[in-house]
């Protein structure tokens, strides 16, 4: 209940701070920087702690770009590979390992990855939900599928505790 | 002086701290995360003065993309303009502005936006410079040429002074 | 150590040389055309012992083309694929053997081709590895997986080889 | 009439060398490795005595990739303008200053730039042409236009005054 409050009050203090600037540039609700930075930073940290470096890109609700870090030493082919794993999970929303498990040989989706551009079809992709609503996600890669993937949850984990905390 | 014992020391450490784990992967001297992220602080610092929300991508010598951040409520088609004003800077070593003098109609080098799949030839895109070296570039975009002019110099700046500091 | 007093050398040598004109344009450490026409010109000679046609492409540290040679009669297919046989294994760090390797139907990187613009998951790419830094790669394309690889690997060795000489 | 004994020399030679394995893969009287080779050390000697690093890129009659040398400090950015210089040249069998002339604002290719994925239209892309036919095309990007198209023009001199000499 407190938190579909929260929701309410944020909803209605959007429009009336930009009234004088013309119509809202940005759904209210959507990702913002503050809680991009937040994923980002707490993804970093689970990075460093695991010791391989990484490309971690975070996306809107809209699938289009808001933060992205690279560390010293990563994959220059992991920048890609984490965008298309972010907005693979955003596309069609699930993570990258789950829609993967479905394009596999045999499988129902098979060769989906050569939609939208280019899909990632392993682990490493993951939403980001906030208050109950897919809010965009996050896409990290540079090390094993398993090391991708636990540093794209700890980045997912920060907001969703971000919003617990608040609430 | 001082600045290149410096940067002997800090490539004098490269090679050996990483020769445990196979041949080093990213070029001693190219632009660390820390060197990214001071940029792109500055850079959102100029630009939340400012009050216009800006894209700000942060490439290494390479032109590879390090860092990003796009604030609340920026146009979402800055995403890629950002982007492109940074690798037009590197990938010409120059200012994007400068690259847009000489791309004029009856100037030298009118129509080379349509090459390197699309560069920016006005303002917004700037190099960053560390110990003399190229190390990579900054591309702003969201405001007018002059706003994201003023936050790609901030960000550059940034990195400038970083350096005198230290030295 | 004597290596070490050489990459010493060399780059004190070059921001001082260019100081006259503006900041020094490429990275000292990365990979020269004098390096990349050791490897292209060991890889050629290595192709006509073969007697197989092959496209040859070398490029930097940061991924981009330094050189090529396309032979008679090659395909002209395998210019592409050459590049991204480079481009590959500069991006992972990796053989594009090794890369494909792990993309196999059932494996964890299943699909990754699909990222970068298109990837090369056969073998002909290799790391170019000068004094324990990774300076680029070469991309080998026009006969069998074997003759590619040999003729990669001969290039490759070429550079290693040189450093050698003058340690 | 020398020239024309030679070319069909030549012509007559290159099937019966191949016969033994299938078609010939190269049309008689293209470009070859060696040619192209002959016209990229030209121009790299006409770049070192200018002293303005570049981007050579070397096409045959079908306008593909045949040799490609990047000088140090040469720009990124003129890896692609130096490429599609040379293809803008063969396509339109003309200069790239010369169809620039007919692309300007108000004249009747205007715009023309953006087909066949990018053209540019301005100096330094010239046709390279053997014993009267037109066998490829050499792009050079680095300098001002003046410079590269110095450059470009002792690349494409080196492969008449080659065949001068033979015949």
């Amino acid at each position: 209940m407190r938190r579909i409050l929260v929701l309410f009050l944020a909803l209605m203090l959007y429009p009336l701070s930009s009234q004088a600037q013309g119509p809202v540039k940005q759904l209210p609700g959507d990702l913002t920087l503050e809680q991009a930075q937040t994923v980002l930073n707490a993804a970093l940290a689970k990075s460093k702690a695991q010791g391989v470096p990484m490309n971690i890109t975070v996306v809107d609700a809209g699938g289009n770009l808001k933060a992205f870090a690279r560390e010293d030493g990563a994959f220059l082919g992991s920048i890609d590979v984490s965008k298309k794993k972010a907005i693979t999970a955003r596309f069609f929303n699930m993570s990258s390992a789950d829609l993967g498990a479905a394009a596999q040989p045999g499988k129902e989706l098979f060769g989906i990855e050569v939609t939208n551009g280019g899909l990632v079809i392993f682990g490493g992709g993951e939403l980001l939900v906030h208050n109950g609503v897919i809010v965009g996600a996050i896409g990290v890669s540079g090390g094993s599928v398993a090391e991708d993937t636990a540093v794209a949850k700890a980045g997912a984990a920060a907001l969703s505790n971000a919003a617990k905390k608040k609430n």
